[in-house]
This record gives C-alpha cells, structure tokens and sequence, in this order.
C-alpha cells in the first residue's frame, strides 16, 4: 500500500446522532451540556430535521426522522437513540472516493450526494470500518451557486 | 434554568470506538482512512488497550478490550464494534459534575477516577442524554505529578 491509496480528512466535520424528537433533545444539548445551538435545517433527502451545535472546531447534528422512511427511522427502530455517524471533512470528494473504492472498501454511495448546508456528503459502509458509520462531508464553498 | 446550571464543554476530546482488535483496526485508520497514530496505551482500570490518532483537535481512541470483564467487552457482546463514547473537554470535572448531578442529569462516576494519558474522567449515564454516552475529561496539566 502507498501513501496515495489514503485518503486525508482535515478534522471531524460533525457527529450525527438519532434522537427521537429534537423538542426534547434540544433542550439538553443547550441549556444542560452547554453548547451552542447555530440552527435548524429540513433536509428532505434524508426525512429529517436536523438541529446544529458548535462544540470546538466539530459541529453535533441531532437528527430527528420525519418519516418511517427515514433511514434515521429505521436506525431508531433498530438501535435506539445513539450516535449515528461521524462526518469527515475532505477537500475533493469525488478523488477520495476513489481512492476508498480502489483500497477495496464498500461505500454507500459512489457518487457524493446534497447533505445539509448543500454540502457534498457520501457514505462509507460500516462493513468496512469495523462498525462505524463514515461520512465523507465535502461542505458548500461560497465559489458554489444554489442548485 | 439559570445559565449556571449549563456545563461548559471546550471541545471533543476525543470519540472512543469500540474494536474486536486493534491489529485489525490500526491498519484501516492510519492507512486508508489516513489518520495520524499517536500512540498505543494499556489503562489497567478499564482493562482495555488503545490507540490513539490525532484528527484535526479531536482524538480518536480505539480500544479493545483485554478481559471479558471490560466494559467494552461487555458493550462488543452487546451492539458489536462501533462507535463507544464521546469525551468532552472541560475545565474542572468536580465542579461540572456538580452541575449535571444538580440539573437531574445521572451519572456513572459521581467522582472523577483516572483514565488514558492521567486524565480525570466521569461518564454520564446514557439514560440521561438520549442513548449517547458522554465522558467527562479534564486532561491532565503538567502541573500535576503522577499518582
């Protein structure tokens, strides 16, 4: 293996955790753990409304399923309220995706999709990293117009 | 609530995953998931070892279990390798525990006990913060000697 087959995440861009209704999650995050609430977004995508936190250089995202479709639905139903993923920031998501397949690691999804914040997001199966779920999160630059 | 009863977390310390074995899981952190390894380390209390990367301001801390006593031994037999806790930076862990204790948050440590690297740690029970379990970590200062 060289040091090209890596790919390089900058830092952790968010964790995303389940909770079954962000009325009540909301409150602890702010007013009892202490961070700083930054907002609220619907992404329809996903069947989800998701409330962001700062805490350092990483955002939390609570994600609440707005339908039993929701594939954070179907994690509640399995797992519980928990942690969901981890989001790593990358600078060329498409490039470190490849180098993810080429080194024979199982991805969601091959091509990035629209996350939250209109940012490049992908998954990476958790078959392949011993349990944990991996989001490859490319985030908007101002560069970008709306689509 | 008063915004005295909020703690005041800095940053993520770090996210513990729980791993079957580290000589599996090393090897797809630092080569393909291109992180840097920072070190390995037994912590006797907790009967685990784990190694430790560096991702941007945060940790990430693998940790296997070395007896069928450790809680992460108990947590693998449970939900399987994946993602364990969160460790939360703060200031001063009594008086923050304090706090969450007074807010009705429960604990699992109501004292500090030492953990990785000589820090103070407490967990937060996971009942009390929708499925997610927090740590507490005050890292230790240089100031101290060891104990």
């Amino acid at each position: 293996m060289t040091t090209r087959d890596r790919i390089s995440p900058e830092r952790i861009e968010h964790v995303g955790i389940a909770v079954q209704s962000l009325e009540q999650a909301v409150p602890l995050y702010r007013d009892i753990l202490g961070l700083e609430w930054l907002g609220e977004e619907i992404v329809e995508s996903e069947q989800v409304r998701v409330a962001f936190f700062r805490l350092g250089e990483v955002k939390v995202e609570l994600l609440e399923p707005l339908s039993p479709d929701s594939p954070i639905a179907r994690f509640l139903e399995k797992r519980g309220q928990g942690i969901h993923h981890i989001a790593l920031k990358v600078e060329e998501i498409e490039g470190e995706l490849k180098r993810l397949s080429d080194s024979g690691i199982q991805l969601i999804h091959d091509q990035p999709k629209r996350g939250a914040k209109g940012a490049k997001v992908a998954f990476i199966h958790p078959q392949s990293t011993k349990g944990v779920l991996y989001e490859l999160c490319e985030p908007r630059t101002d560069r970008e117009t709306d689509r």
